[in-house]
C-alpha cells in the first residue's frame, strides 16, 4: 500500500459502533480501527436482556458471542476483526479542528487522544428517569446496560423480591413486566398516559391490558409516579400522582430513553429538534468527517419524509454498516430511512406494528385516512389457527397502506413483516388486497390475515361497509343510546358467549327470513356483530339492500371486545 | 327494483366458483345467482387433504365448513348466501348466442337448462395421469378430489397398506408422503426429473431430498414409472423407467394438473398458448359477458409479464373476488397477476419460493441474474433459533429482486411473504438491505434472515465476494482439482462435524498470524468455508487484501452440503 492506512475511530461498542467498524474492516483490511467503549463489555445484545433476566437461558455469554459462541471481547475484535476495542475507555472529547477524540480510560484514569480520519459516533441512548422524590432509593433501576441485567438477573435467582413496579407501559416496560411475572414476581405496570404501547391504537392497547391482567400482572394508567417511597435507603413502595401508594420491593423504569449526544454537542456538530444528532443519507452529521448512526441519531420517516427518532437495534446495525461502507468508499451507501416497525411478546401475546397509527397519522397531517380493525386466524381452524386482531391504515385519497398494528397469539410477526414490506414499496389497499402469498394450512388461511385485512379496508374506502369501535358500542350502550345491537351468530356460540348488552340474536343464515324482528324505523341505527365480524358483514349488505340505511358493524366482533361480558 | 335481478351462474363449486357467487351477493341481493357443481361437497378446502389423510386431525367436515363450524352444504349457501347450489350437477354445454348452460343432474340424468346474464367458469384442473400400462389397476389413486381424501384416510385408518409409492416429487407428492409416513407406511417418492420440487434451484431441492431420506422415507429421481404391476387386478409394484420393480400397495400419483377447459373450448372461448382458458385483467375471457378464474385460467407474471399456470387456492379465491365485483359493477376490479408464490410442508421443514428459480429466470430471459445462498437462523441462539437455508436472485443490472427460495425448519414462511411483498413493490437488493422489519429476539435477529440475504447478495453484485456452491466444490473434489480448501472454524467444530474433504483447518481469528500454511502460488484457487459461510466471508476479504486473487466462499457453509461428510 502506498497510502498510510486510514484512522478510523468509533465511539460507542455496542451496535451501531461495531457494525461500522466491522464493515470497514472488510472493506479494507489496511485501515487503523479503534473501537471506543466505555462499558467493560462489547457487543451486547441488549434486546435479550428480558430474556436473560426472565430465565429464558442462563448462560450470560449468550447476550455477548457470535453465533459460533466466542465471546466478542477485545481479543476476539482484535484476532477476527483487527479492531482496537478499548473497553472501560470513555470518549470525553472531540477536536474536529485537530481531528482527535480524547479518551480516558476509567479504571486508571489515564487520558489518550487518538487521532482520526474519519470518527464515528455510536454513543445510543440513556435511560429517562423520573424526577420525583425517593428516586435515589436502592431498589429501583432501568434495564438498560448489561449490568442492570446482572442485578435483575440475580434478583430473580434470589427469590427474595415478592412485589415490583415497572413504571413505564411501553415494549422495555411489558418486557420487563413477563420477566419479573415469569420469575413469580408479582407485578405492577404503571402507565402515565390513558393507554400503554403509545404505537398501538387505543382499542387494541386495551385488548393487551386485558389480555396481561388475565395473565396475572396488573397495570395502572392515566397515572404517574409522584414518588417513591423508602425505608433505610432502601425502596418499599411508590406512591401515584392520584395518591395511591403501592407496596413494592422493586421498581423498574422504562420510560424511554433520550439520545447521548453530550460529547457531539459540544464538538459544534448539529443537534436536531427531537434531540438526536442530525444525519444525512450517508449518516453523515454536519461534519462530512463525522458520521452517526443508532439511538443518537435522528432518522428520516419514509412515510412522511419527517426526521423521527427510532431507538431500534435493527437500525442501529444497518446505520452502521452503512457508515462502515462510507468510511471507505465514501458515499457509496446509503440509508434510506425508517418505516417505524417494532415487535415485542408480552406473555403468549405478540405485539406488532409498522408505519403510522391513527393518532401518529392525524399528527403527522394524514387527515383524510381509513382504518379497518379486523379479527381472524393466522392458519385453519383444523390446523388449530390462532387468533389475530389487526388495524390496518391507508390514505383515502391514494388508497396507500400507512400503517399495520396486530396483536394476539397468533403470528403476528409475519404479518407485520409482509405490511412493513409493502409500505417500504408504497403499495396501496389494492395491490394487497390482491397478494400473491405464501398459502398452505399450516402458514396462513387461502387468503392471509393481511389480505381479508385489505379486503375490509377497501371496502370501507368504497363505501360498501360502515364500521364502528367496541368502544363507540360501549359509550352508546352506556349512554343508553337508541340502538338495535344485532348478534348474528348461531344459538350455540350466543349460549357459549355473549356480550348481554341488549342485543337480539338472529343468525345470519336465519336473517332474511325473520326481518320481522328487525326495527321498523329504517333510519334506526343498526349495529351488528358476530365473532369475527364476518357474519355481520354480511347481515350489513342483506340490511341495506332491504332499506335500512343506518347499518354499521362492530369492528373485530366479540373477538374484540376488551370490556366485561355476560358470559 | 325497477331491473328485472341479474341472473348469474357459475360453474365449478369448489374455490373460485363460490367465492365469486359470494362476493357478487354481498354486492348484489337481489341478483339470481346459481352455484353448478359436479360433485357432492361443495366449498372444499383441498390443500387440507394431506392433512386429514394424515391424521393431523378427523372431521372431515372441518374441510367443508366455515369457521364458525357450519358445513357449507346447499341449505347453507341458500340461507346464509342465497345461492342457489345444484349439487352433483354437471354444466355440459354452454350456448353463449342463447346465453345459457345446459347441466346434468349426475343422480338423475335430468338435463336442465340455465339461463345467464354473467357466466363464471371455475371448473379448476384435472390431474394428469401416467399413461403406462397397468394404470387402470385397483391401488393407484390421486389426490384431487374429496373423494380421493376419502379413500386415503380409510386406508390410513385400516392400517393394511405397508408400502407405497408417490408419483411425483412436487409439492402434493412430498404433503402425500408425509401424510402416509406419518401413517406408518413406507414410501417412495418417484420423480421423473433430476430434482425434485421444481420450483426449487437443484441445490436446495438436494437438500430437501437428504432431508427426506433422513425421515424415513425414500426418494428416487431421474426415473419415471413405466408401468405398474399388479395381480388380480390390485396393484402390487411399480416399474420404473430403468427396470427397477419397487413392491407396493398403494401407488398415489401426484404429477401435476391440467385445466379443465373443455366446456370453455366447446363454447368458442379462446383457449392460452399453456392449455388455461385467456383472461384479461378484469378476470373476462374472449366473451365479456362470460368469467373465469382459479385453475382452469393462465395468469399473468407480474415479474415477466408472460401468460403463466398459477393452480393455487389463494388465487382462486383472489380472482373469484375479482369477478364477484365485476359481475356486479362492471371493470369495478382488476387482478393485476401473480408472483408465483407458494409454500408446503415436509416433516419439520418448510420449503418456501416466490418469484422466480435460477431456471426459470434463465427460460424467461433474464440472462444476467446473480444469486446468494446464506444459511442463517431465524432467531437468536438463545431464543433457540432454527436454520434456513435460502436463495435469493436479483438481475445484476436494476438489482431488482426476482425470486426468493427457502427450506429448513426456522421460520421460512415469514421471509417468503416478506420478499414476494418486496418483489410486489419491485423493491431492489439495496432496499431489502436497509428494511425496516419488526425485530425482537422472538421473532428474529437483529438483521433478519432476508436482510442478511440482500447484504450478501449486494455484496456478490458489487464483486466484493466470489461464490461457488457446494455442487461445485463437491465436483471439483470428485475431479480432484488443484484448489485448496480451508475450514476457517474453530478446532471444537472441526471435531464435532467435518466434510473431509482434503481441507486444511485455520480458524478466522488465526487466520492472519497463520498466513504461512496458505498457498504461496498467490493465482491458486482457495475455497473457503465456515458454519453458515459468514466467517468464510470474512476470511476471503483478508486474504484478497493480502494479494490472493482467487478466492471464492463456498455458499451456505457446511450446513447447505448435501454430500456425505467425514464426520
Ligand atoms: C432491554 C432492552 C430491550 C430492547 N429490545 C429491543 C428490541 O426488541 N428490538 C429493537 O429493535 N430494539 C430493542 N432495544 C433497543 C436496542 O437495544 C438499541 O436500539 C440498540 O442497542 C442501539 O444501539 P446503539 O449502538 O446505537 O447504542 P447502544 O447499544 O446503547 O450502545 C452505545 C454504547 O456506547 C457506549 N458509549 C456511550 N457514550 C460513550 C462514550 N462517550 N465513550 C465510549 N463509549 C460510550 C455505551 O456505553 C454503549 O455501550 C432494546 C433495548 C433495551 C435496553
Ligand atoms: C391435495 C391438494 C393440496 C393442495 N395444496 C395447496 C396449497 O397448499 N396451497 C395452494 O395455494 N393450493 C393448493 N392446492 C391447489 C388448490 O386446491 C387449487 O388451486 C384450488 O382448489 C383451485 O380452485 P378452483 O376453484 O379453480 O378449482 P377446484 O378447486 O378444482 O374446483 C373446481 C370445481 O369445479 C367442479 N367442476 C368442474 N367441471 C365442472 C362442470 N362441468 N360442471 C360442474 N362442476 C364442475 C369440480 O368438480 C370442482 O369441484 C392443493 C390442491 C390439492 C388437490
Ligand atoms: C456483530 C457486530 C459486531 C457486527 O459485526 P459483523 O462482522 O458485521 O457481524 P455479522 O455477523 O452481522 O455479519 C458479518 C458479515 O457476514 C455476513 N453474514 C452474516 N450472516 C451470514 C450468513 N449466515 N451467511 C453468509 N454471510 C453472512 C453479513 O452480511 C456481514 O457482511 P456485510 O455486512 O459485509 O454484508 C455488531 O452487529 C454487534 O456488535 N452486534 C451485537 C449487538 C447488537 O446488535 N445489539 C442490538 C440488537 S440486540
Ligand atoms: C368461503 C367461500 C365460499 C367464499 O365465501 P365468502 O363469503 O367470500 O367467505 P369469506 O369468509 O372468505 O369472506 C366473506 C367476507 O367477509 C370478509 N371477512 C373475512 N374474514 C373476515 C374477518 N375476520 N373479519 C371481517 N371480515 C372478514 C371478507 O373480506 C369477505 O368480504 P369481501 O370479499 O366482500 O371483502 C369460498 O372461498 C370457498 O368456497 N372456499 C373454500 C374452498 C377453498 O378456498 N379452497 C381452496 C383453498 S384450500
Ligand atoms: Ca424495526
Ligand atoms: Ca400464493
Amino acid at each position: 500500500m502506498s497510502n498510510p492506512p486510514r484512522k478510523i475511530v468509533v465511539i460507542g461498542g455496542s451496535a451501531a459502533g461495531p457494525k461500522a467498524a466491522s464493515k470497514a474492516r472488510r472493506l479494507d483490511e489496511h485501515a487503523s480501527i479503534t473501537l471506543i467503549q466505555k462499558e467493560a463489555d462489547l457487543s451486547m445484545a441488549s434486546c435479550g436482556y428480558p430474556y436473560y433476566v426472565g430465565g429464558v437461558f442462563d448462560d450470560r455469554n449468550q447476550l455477548i458471542c457470535t453465533p459460533a459462541g466466542i465471546v466478542r471481547d477485545p481479543v476476539f475484535f482484535d484476532k477476527a476483526k483487527r479492531i482496537d476495542a478499548l473497553t472501560r475507555t470513555e470518549a470525553i472529547a472531540i477536536d474536529r479542528a485537530a481531528k482527535t477524540v480524547a479518551c480516558k480510560h476509567l479504571p486508571t484514569g489515564e487520558i489518550r487522544t487518538i487521532p482520526y480520519d474519519k470518527l464515528v459516533i455510536a454513543t445510543g441512548a440513556s435511560p429517562l428517569y423520573p424526577q420525583v422524590p425517593g428516586n435515589t432509593l436502592d431498589g429501583i433501576q432501568t434495564l438498560h446496560k448489561i449490568g442492570d441485567a446482572d442485578a435483575l438477573r440475580t434478583l430473580r435467582d434470589q427469590g427474595q423480591v415478592r412485589r415490583a413496579v415497572v413504571v413505564g407501559g411501553g415494549l422495555i416496560g411489558f418486557e420487563v413486566c413477563e420477566a419479573l411475572h415469569l420469575a413469580g414476581i408479582h407485578t405492577t405496570v404503571i402507565e402515565k398516559t390513558a393507554s400503554i404501547l403509545p404505537f398501538l391504537d387505543p382499542d387494541l392497547a386495551k385488548l393487551i391490558e386485558v389480555y396481561v391482567r388475565g395473565n396475572g400482572a396488573d397495570i395502572i394508567t392515566d397515572n404517574g409516579v409522584a414518588a417513591f417511597l423508602g425505608e433505610n435507603g432502601q425502596l418499599t413502595g411508590v406512591k401515584l400522582d392520584n395518591g395511591t401508594e403501592l407496596p413494592c420491593d422493586l421498581a423498574v423504569v422504562a420510560v424511554g430513553v433520550r439520545p447521548n449526544v453530550g460529547l457531539a454537542r459540544e464538538a459544534g456538530l448539529a443537534i436536531g429538534e427531537l434531540g438526536g444528532i442530525e444525519v444525512n443519507e450517508y449518516m453523515q452529521t454536519s461534519d462530512s468527517d463525522v458520521y452517526a448512526a443508532g439511538d443518537c441519531v435522528e432518522c428520516k420517516s419514509l412515510i412522511t419524509g419527517a426526521k423521527v427518532r427510532a431507538p431500534y437495534g435493527d437500525l442501529a446495525n444497518l446505520q452502521g454498516r452503512v457508515i462502515g461502507q462510507n468510511l471507505i468508499e465514501e458515499g457509496s451507501a446509503r440509508f434510506p430511512g425508517v418505516t417505524h416497525t417494532g415487535i415485542c411478546k408480552i406473555f403468549d401475546y405478540t405485539v406488532g406494528f409498522t408505519g403510522m397509527s391513527t393518532q401518529s397519522a392525524h399528527a403527522a397531517g394524514f387527515t383524510d385516512i381509513e382504518t379497518a380493525t379486523v379479527s381472524g386466524l393466522d392458519i385453519p381452524p383444523y390446523m388449530q389457527g390462532k387468533l389475530m386482531i389487526s388495524k390496518m391504515l391507508a390514505d383515502r385519497k391514494t388508497g396507500r397502506v400507512l400503517g399495520f398494528q396486530s396483536i394476539g397469539p397468533g403470528d403476528v410477526s409475519k404479518r407485520v413483516a409482509t405490511v412493513a414490506t409493502a409500505i417500504r414499496g408504497q403499495l396501496t389497499i389494492d395491490d394487497l388486497a390482491n397478494a400473491d402469498l405464501p398459502y398452505a394450512p399450516p402458514y396462513s388461511l387461502a387468503l392471509d390475515h393481511v389480505i381479508v385485512a385489505a379486503h375490509v379496508l377497501e371496502n370501507k374506502l368504497l363505501g360498501r361497509v360502515r364500521g364502528v369501535s367496541a368502544a363507540e358500542v360501549k359509550q352508546r350502550v352506556d349512554k343508553g343510546a337508541d340502538c338495535f345491537l344485532l348478534d348474528t351468530r348461531t344459538p350455540q356460540e350466543f349460549e357459549d358467549m355473549r356480550l348481554g348488552i341488549g342485543e337480539t340474536l338472529v343468525p345470519v343464515g336465519a336473517l332474511r327470513d325473520r326481518l320481522g324482528e328487525l326495527p321498523e324505523d329504517k333510519d334506526k341505527e343498526i349495529i351488528i356483530y358476530c365473532h369475527s365480524a364476518l357474519r355481520g358483514y354480511e347481515a350489513a349488505a342483506m340490511l341495506e339492500a332491504r332499506g335500512w340505511r343506518n347499518v354499521k358493524i362492530m369492528e373485530g366482533g366479540i373477538v374484540a371486545w376488551p370490556y366485561p361480558r355476560e358470559k
